[in-house]
Formats: C-alpha cells, sequence, structure tokens
C-alpha cells in the first residue's frame, strides 16, 4: 500500500527512470493559494549539487496534473508531478544479478518476482522524496502557524561538515548523519491516544524516507539511564509550558503545547564508489562490483527538509482530525 | 483514530477504570485453533507481581465475546475482552486539576475539553496494553513459522536488575531500560516500500505502547558514524543471507530474510512516589503532589511482551499482505 | 472487513447465539450527552413484538462498555454493547447441512470453511442491526439539526398492512415491502465526487442491512422513461430549492439542500413457517425442511427504524468530512 | 476523498478542462501481461461517435507513468493517465453563475465555497469514466474467470434504441436507459457479512458514475410483492447451483455461485439542447438558459462498459480479499 493518511491522504507513485514521479493529495481544503514558486525553495534544497551529492541534475520543476485553477486549490485531488529527464539507465543494466549491498535490489526483486523496474532502484528510488516533498510544502501551509526545522546535527561522526565530506571523498566511501527537527506552537491536544500517537504517524512517515534507521523523541534513548523525577517534565503554566523538555512536546501520544523535538540517523548511503564484493544470482558466485551510477557521498545532507515535510505532513494529520473532533 | 491494519485490523477500547477493555480483530482468517488458555503465557508475562511492579493485581482472562466457536476462529470479528475488577477510582480523585508530570492528565483533558475520563488515566492507561498482548497472541498464531524474542537489555543504566530496582525503590523514584526484539525465519519481501516498510509499521505500532520514546533498527545511531562500506551488510547466500547485519534484516523497507532486529527506549516510569511540584490548574498555583495509586518502579520489566505483541502484529500484516500481492 | 467509515468509524461484532452483540464507535466528538434512555425509542421500534414479527424477545438494554463518562460521551472509542438472553440454538442443530433456502447458511459454510457459527445465523442474524440501531442514535445527534424519517409505502403488494400480514400468516409464508427515507434540512454539499457520493455512502449502509435487495433515489426507476427536460430539476432560489425533487437532493452525488429522498425495497423473510425443498449436503438428496426458528412473517415492519440509522450514520460521516474541508 | 478499496486501491483525479485525468491503482499484483492495447476494445465502447453521443473527441490513449516494465505489472503504484485535448472552454464561461438544472454546477460551486473548476464540470466531468474504465481493464485481468457483461434492456422506455434516439433529437431533449449486468462464473464465498457485502461494494461503486439514480440486484423491487416462498431460491446442486436466481446469486451479501445479477437506471443527460429556465446567481432573477457544450442525447448508451468496470474493480476486491482469508 503506498498511500499514507485518512484526513491528508497521499498517493505516491513513480520510478526513478520512468516517465515521472509524483503524488496526488487527497483531503486538501479548496481556496489555499498555490502556485509552482511555492515550492523553489524547499525543492532546491533537496536538489542535488553541493559537494557531496550526486551529479543527476533534474530541472524537478511541479507541474499541477489537477486540484488547482486560477492559483488556487479546488478541493478536488491535488496532483502534483514530476518529469524524469536526466536518465543514464545503461549505469544499472549490471545490477540486477548483482544486488548492491545494502540496497533494495535483492529483496524488490525478491518481493515482485522479479517483475519490478531495477533501473536506479525504481520504486524504491530516493527521486521518490520529491513528491515528499512537494507534499510537504502543502502540508506546511495547511499548519502554516507551525515552524517546522530540521537541521544536520552531525555528519560521518563530525560537525565540521566540510571535513567530514573531504574525508569520505578521499576514501571513495559514504557517510550518514544525524538530523534533528523541531516544532514551534504547535497546538495542544494534537494525536490519537491508539494507535495514532503523535510518535507512531512521524515515525511511520519518517520510516518512508530511505537511509532512515532511527528516531527518538525527546531526549530519547538517553531516557534509559534517567530516574522518573529527573524525566518528568513539570508544568509551569497554564498554557501546558513544562520547565524541562525531555518528553520533546509529547505525553501519552499527545502534544503539549511545548516544542516538538525529535532526532533521526540516516544510515551512510549503500551506493559507494569502493568495490564492494555480492553475490552474483546467476551463476551464484561472490564477485566484486563496481557501482558506476552517480549518487551522493552524504545522503544526510539532503535529508532535513524532507523530513520537515514528513512532519508536515504528519501535523497537517493531526490539525485535520482535531477539526473534525471539535 | 483507535484503529490499526488494513488486513489483520485492530479496534481497541476501554478505559484503566471503566467496565472492560477489550480489542476486536477484524481479517483473522477463520479456523485457527484458539481457547483462553492460548493466552495465559504472554498475559502472565506482561502481569504485575514481581518486585517493580505495581500492585494492582487483575485475574486479566480473556473473555472470547464474538468470533471463536468450537474452539476455532469463525472468520467473522474477533472480540476479546478483560473485565476490570480491582479499582481504587479515590487514588485519582485528586488529579484532575493538578496533572502528574510526565502523564497525559493534563494534554487528554485539554485534547477532549475536559470530558475524558480521568480516572487512572481513562483510555491512556497501561492496561489497554493488555488487549495489545491478547491480540499479539493471535497474530503469533498466524506468523507461526517467525520465532519472535524480546528481551531487556538494560534498566536504569544497569545490566544487573535486581540491583537497579533495589537501588530505585530506595530513591522512591522510578527507571527506565532498552528493550531489544529479535525475530528469526522472517519470509524474504515483506513490507511495502512506500509508506508501509516493515520500520514504519513496526514503529507505528511500538509508539502506541505508552512509555516508549525511541525507536532503532540494526546497529542504528551508530549508523551515523559509520561508512557505508562498514555498514553495508553484503550478500553472501542465494537465499539473501548477509555476513553481517547492520540493517537489521531490512533493506529499502523490506524483509531481507536475516533477523529482524531493532531495540526501544522505555521512559521511567512517570508515577512516582517521590513528591512533585507541579500546576493545580484551578488556582494556578504550583504545589505539591503525592501520587497515591500503586505503580511500577519500572515499567519496562513489563513492556517486552508488548513489545513482541506489536512485532508479530505487524508481521501478520505483513504476511496478510503478501498473500493478496501472490 | 466489518467496519465502515473514515470519520465516524463503526466496528461491529457478535453473533445471533453468542455471548453478546455490539458495536465500537470510533471519531465521536467529546461532551455529546449520552444516557441508555436516549436508545429506548429507535430500539423499541426496532423490538420484536407486534404481529407479523417474531416471538424472540431480548431486553436489549444497551450497555456502555467505553467512552461515555458522566453522562457523556469522551471522544475515546464509544463501544455498546447488548447482551444475547433468549437463546434457543436446539432449533438451528438441523441447519448446517440442510441449507435454507434464501439464507447465508450455505455461503457463510462456504466461505468460511465451516468454522462459521451457524447459530440463528451467527455472525449474519438480523440480530446485528441491534448495534446498527445503536450507532444510529449517536448518528442522530451528531446531525441533529436533520430529520430523517423511513416509513413503510406498501408490503405484501398492499397498503393495508393488518390484510397483507393477515393473509401471510395464514399461508404460512412471508411477504416484503417498500420503505421511503426522506431526510429534511440537509446542509448544501456533503458527500464527495468519486468515490463517496451520497448515494454510494448510503447504499454501502443500506445493504448492510439484511434482506434489502433495491435502492433508488429520487424518483429512481422512473427516469429510465423521462426527458431530461422532464427529470431536470430547476433551481428557484438562492438557497438551491428546485420546483422538483426528481433527483431527490442530490446532483453530482453531493446534496443540494432540498429533501433528501430514497425508497429501497425489503425482501420477503428467508425463514418460513411452509415446508420447502433444500439440499442436503450429507447425502446430496433434495429434501423436505422446516424451520422451527421464531421468524418475521414481515421483518420489513422493523426494517424503517435501521433504515433511518445506518442514513444518520451516511450523514453523521458526511457532516465530520465537511468539517475537515471548512 | 477520492479513492476507494482496501485491496484494490484506486486514486483517481483529474478535471474535464484540464492536463489530464487519471487514476493510480495500489495493490495490482507483479507480472500480470499489460500493454497499451489492451484497453482499446473497453475504451472504444466506452469513446463517443456514434448518433445520440457528444461530438466532442479524444484520442483517449492509455499513457503508463508508472507501474508497467517490459509490458508486466511490476507490483509499484499502477498509474493510468489520459490527456485532455480538444477543449472548448468557452463554451462553459455562461455557467459558474447559471447552474445548470441537473447538474453539480450548484452543489460543487457551494462545496468547495466557490474554488471548484467549472470547466466543463470540473472534477465532476463524466470525463473521470476513462479512468473507471481504465481501472476495469485491469480488473477483468485480475477475475479473469469471470465474465462480465452489461447491456442496455431499454433507453426512454423503448427497446428500439434507433427510434428512441431519433425522438430525443427531434425533441432536442435528451433520455435515460435501463442496464443489466450480469456475471457468470463467480466464485462462492465472496462478500463480506458487514459492511462489506456484494451489493454495498457493487452499489459503492455504481454510484460513482455519474447519472445512475438506482440499483436493484435479482428480481429486485418485485421482490416487494413476492411471498419468502416464491422469492427463496431452492438449492438443487452441491455447488450451489439454485432452481431460479431471484436473490441475484447473493446470499446474505456473499456470492452463492449463481449468476450475479444487477440492474441500473441511469437519469437523462441533464445537459439538453432545449432551452431551460434557471437562477441566476448574480442577479438572483430566472432566466433562459442555453446549454452550448456538445453533449450527449442519451449518456445511457456509453454505460454499460462502465458498469461493467466497477463490477470488475469490486469483484477484484472480493477475489484479493478472499486470498488472504484462506
Amino acid at each position: 500500500m503506498n498511500q499514507f493518511g485518512n484526513y491528508f491522504r497521499l498517493s505516491i507513485y513513480g520510478e526513478s527512470h520512468g516517465v515521472a514521479v509524483g503524488i496526488i493529495i487527497d483531503g486538501v481544503p479548496s481556496g489555499i493559494e498555490l502556485v509552482e514558486d511555492d515550492f523553489l525553495t524547499d525543492l532546491s534544497r533537496r536538489k542535488s549539487g553541493p559537494i557531496g551529492t550526486t551529479k543527476r541534475i533534474e530541472e524537478d520543476l511541479p507541474i499541477f496534473i489537477s486540484g488547482v485553477f486560477n492559483g488556487r486549490t479546488t478541493g478536488a485531488p491535488l496532483h502534483i508531478q514530476f518529469k524524469n529527464k536526466d536518465i543514464r539507465s545503461e549505469d544499472y543494466k549490471n545490477l540486477k544479478f548483482t544486488p548492491r549491498p545494502g540496497h533494495a535490489d535483492f529483496t524488490a526483486l525478491r518481493k515482485y518476482n522479479g517483475y519490478n523496474d531495477p533501473r536506479g532502484g525504481g520504486h524504491f528510488s530516493g527521486r521518490l522524496t520529491l513528491p515528499l516533498v512537494a507534499a510537504g510544502v502543502i502540508a506546511k501551509k495547511i499548519v502554516k502557524q507551525i515552524k517546522i526545522v530540521a537541521s544536520i546535527l552531525e555528519i560521518g561522526g563530525m560537525t565540521d561538515f566540510e571535513k567530514a565530506i573531504d574525508h569520505a571523498i578521499q576514501q571513495n566511501d559514504s557517510i550518514g548523519g544525524i538530523i534533528e527537527c523541531v516544532s514551534s506552537d504547535v497546538p495542544i491536544g494534537w494525536g490519537e491516544p491508539f494507535f495514532n500517537s503523535v510518535e507512531s504517524l512521524i515515525s511511520h512517515l519518517i520510516f518512508s524516507i530511505p537511509a532512515i534507521k532511527g528516531i527518538e523523541f525527546g531526549v530519547g534513548f538517553i531516557a534509559a539511564k534517567m530516574n522518573g523525577s529527573q524525566h518528568n517534565d513539570a508544568i509551569e503554566s497554564i498554557d501546558g509550558r513544562t520547565k524541562t523538555n525531555n518528553s520533546g512536546g509529547i505525553n501519552g501520544g499527545i502534544t503539549n503545547g511545548n516544542e516538538l523535538v525529535f532526532r533521526v540517523v540516516v544510515k551512510p548511503t549503500s551506493s559507494i564508489g569502493k568495490i564492494q564484493n555480492t553475490l552474483n544470482f546467476e551463476n551464484s558466485k561472490i564477485e566484486a562490483l563496481e557501482i558506476i551510477g552517480r549518487h551522493d557521498v552524504c545522503i544526510a545532507l539532503r535529508v532535513p527538509v524532507v523530513v520537515e515535510a514528513v512532519t508536515a505532513i504528519a501535523l497537517a494529520e493531526f490539525y485535520l482530525t482535531q477539526k473534525v473532533q471539535n
């Protein structure tokens, strides 16, 4: 099921080397001002280019296929599409029988009985984060009172990002990182006890972003070493503001009015220049694999805007849910 | 929305001090052998009693309200109910206007405009994990070829659990812990690329368990400090077995046939014996709060079986999904 | 899937001769006044008793299992249960291998591979309309500005109901009927173009009522013989009031502010006193079947309140949907 | 919500005069052979051209945007798009403030607060049946063992269709009709008791087809005048074959192995050449309206293939559901 949401409904589609990737968003209220330019900032933040990111260049221009008329949303399904242009499928010719370590090549092949589109990872490509970012732009408009900021805390274990990148490039290798997302001015009372806690929906979406392998809210894993008297955030004001924010702004799965804080870990990019061993499924022999495709040394550099996007999507879902309940 | 699942559908209900808690499971295939005794082991693992857990004793006997006939599931909605018996609501009398730090008292009050049932946390009670464990028993029967084992790695930062508990009791405080869940013999190809990766569904369910604040798959947050050449798990055999398992058995959100491994952090129990400060919403004054109710010094001790249950639920969902796709 | 609704979510359960039947409603706003007495009128309208209806007498008292506190809805899942009391399972002993003509005995047996509960039709019993009526009571409170009235137009082809019943009883047979439902003061703009038109959701629910085999909106099947110039309802006032109401208050699947009108046909009760032939699946022989159970000569007499209930449920769903969109 | 289905999931989008219309189908098993030519027969049956149908000519060529690779489905979301080409929006310029009687012009305007795309009915256009037919082609491949045939019984109250059309054209008016759909070789046991009976899902989809105002299964409304002893279909063979088929192949909402039979009524096309009165919402005056656009004298002529399509979609949903349950 490649859909998400109950009130703010996403249907994502597309393959890395297909005609296009895109997303249909159902449940967008009518009358929201929307033009292509609204996407430029976030799309450019996701875009490749800077050192340490893939050389694949796409124009990445959003096309409104439906749901927008005279610069406003109509209330009908909003369909945003991105054409695929710069494609070099031959780069991937050799991957069908020699799956790339750390990739979905093998699992996708098995899941779909060999019928999946293997070119560039097909539907499993990081390119699918493009429609996610687009959906995030819409979601941010719906919860515009909330300020959502995701930023990189460290990459390759360092806080000097340029140095970390240089080091990785020298090694012809890749590195991961940690990203923190802070949302301010989140209303009190969003989220559902079972099964749609704020943590549940955010993590559900976060793990739709390729390469993310962990998430923690508030102080996260540190909580395992704290006492209750240290971890409990004491309420100080009638609006729920707490002295500390160890819970990351969530109690019982519901927002408490404080900053909504979580961190995610991005694994090092699976595609590396270094030659690796893998199994050749034609001859069952271990052989050396060289990945020719263009890839990111540190995908984490491009992930913050995607993290913001899925956070906004989760918050839009909660916002619309609250409208029903009140 | 207090429901989960598309193929293995859960509808949970109940309040800590209401008539009963329970769950309806829709989508259970007919003909599965099922008797009350099948629940005893897992329910007793969740049950209170051992040092460091609440003194509240419930019989916790599962009652089949529907969906079972002559010792087998019928294919109709399976409804399992647990009556509430040992209730001391007066313990909670004072909590409506003096929310317990770290609890849902304040958020629930605001979310439901003051109409929520505050007794014992109402719908936000840990008692709701009882129907979760029951659903897990059904799920385990559906994916019986898979071995799911969750165990405690540490509590209160220690591996000597008895010592950690004693220490917390002396301090009249509470502690958290870290739990690891390992699933063996998981078939290859389970999980969906967007938005229902294995990580997405497991984390969605995991964060329905009160007190869990973080989850990481495979090596998790360590990945942020690794290179791709270290993190990539090289495939060694035709059945997808890899040399290492840094990915925790998941590539591109899909199971790869290796052990499915994740860890979660359980925060220290919010309810502690120690007197804490909180805001009195009647007079807007900060005042000392003493929590009289019976509570766990370390809820983490009771969580492993719940973690297993939600893991089984996610795997049952994937199993049924695969049946549709093949 | 025994669930319905996206905003006003129903999970129904129970068997005719099991412990209980009931329904969980998720998405009920908090703070709605609700006591058992609110159900009496509608439940008594559905209840058996009058000539032409089964002699099976149930107290049919609704029990709030969860979601109600101090006489108001809490916002948590609302669970209403009805215990089964007056059960004579032996009446149905002989039905497993000699399916009753017109019943689900055969289809249920095959669908569930023989594991279904056959007693009294099990999950297929008309008794399941009891929780539907209960859900309707809640739904009516949510759309209280709307007046929903369902009434019988004819039974057994006659408008003199007593006469029709007498006639059927003399023949030891059963009869059907036609019911019309008219909803007044329905706001403009409810319903969704694809796939949740007003007709779609109402018919979806209507066909969950046992014995209903057809539905038509406005002039319905007569439209096949009309010209467009006759069928088109001309708008006469700024509030959308039309001169005629051939469309039954719906244009393009959306309410237009006029009366919402539809009719349904209820087939004659399948269980009749008359001896019928059926196939014995043990010996593959056609044999005479006598149905001993207690049944309605004309189930249509009890259906209007159920039709009102599902109409209210559909309208509640649309009402909550509109709250999201505006 | 412009989505349908739980296992065979449709997301429809597009406006009559927008860039394109299309549909994303999620849940299509991988490996199904699929080429553009597979759509030609059904699309041409829906296509305009014959006497009595609109002069608007579209190439209506299906474009696979995603989910197809090397002539087979991949298991990823299948996206089929149809570009809009022959557009004359000016024809509709005058309709925003003078809603066409019998159309969604008024209801759409009010539902979306005036932000809907009014050109050609926007999202409410009959053109949206194009993606429905395309989805039907996929569905038919999934339930290929079933033969689904929809045919016209009468139009304008006549069985001589040419005569009926001529008559309507002379009157510069439009006519409706009745369509019957018969599905053969439907397996036993498809459908769900609550709330997804065969009648529920088929009617839900049928009422997504513009202009349909009623549906009846088996003998339908005639049942109101029959006795149970007449209406009950006696089982004659071990495979469930019945002597009569008054139930239309459905008992208790579940297929019984006999022919699945239903009829629908198509209202006369709302857009007629004849001048009609309507309210001008700018000046609140009743005025004469002349509809210039190109329209069908009898839309019913083009509906059978759409009826087949939605029937196939419902059956595909049930087929996939059964795979989960067994």
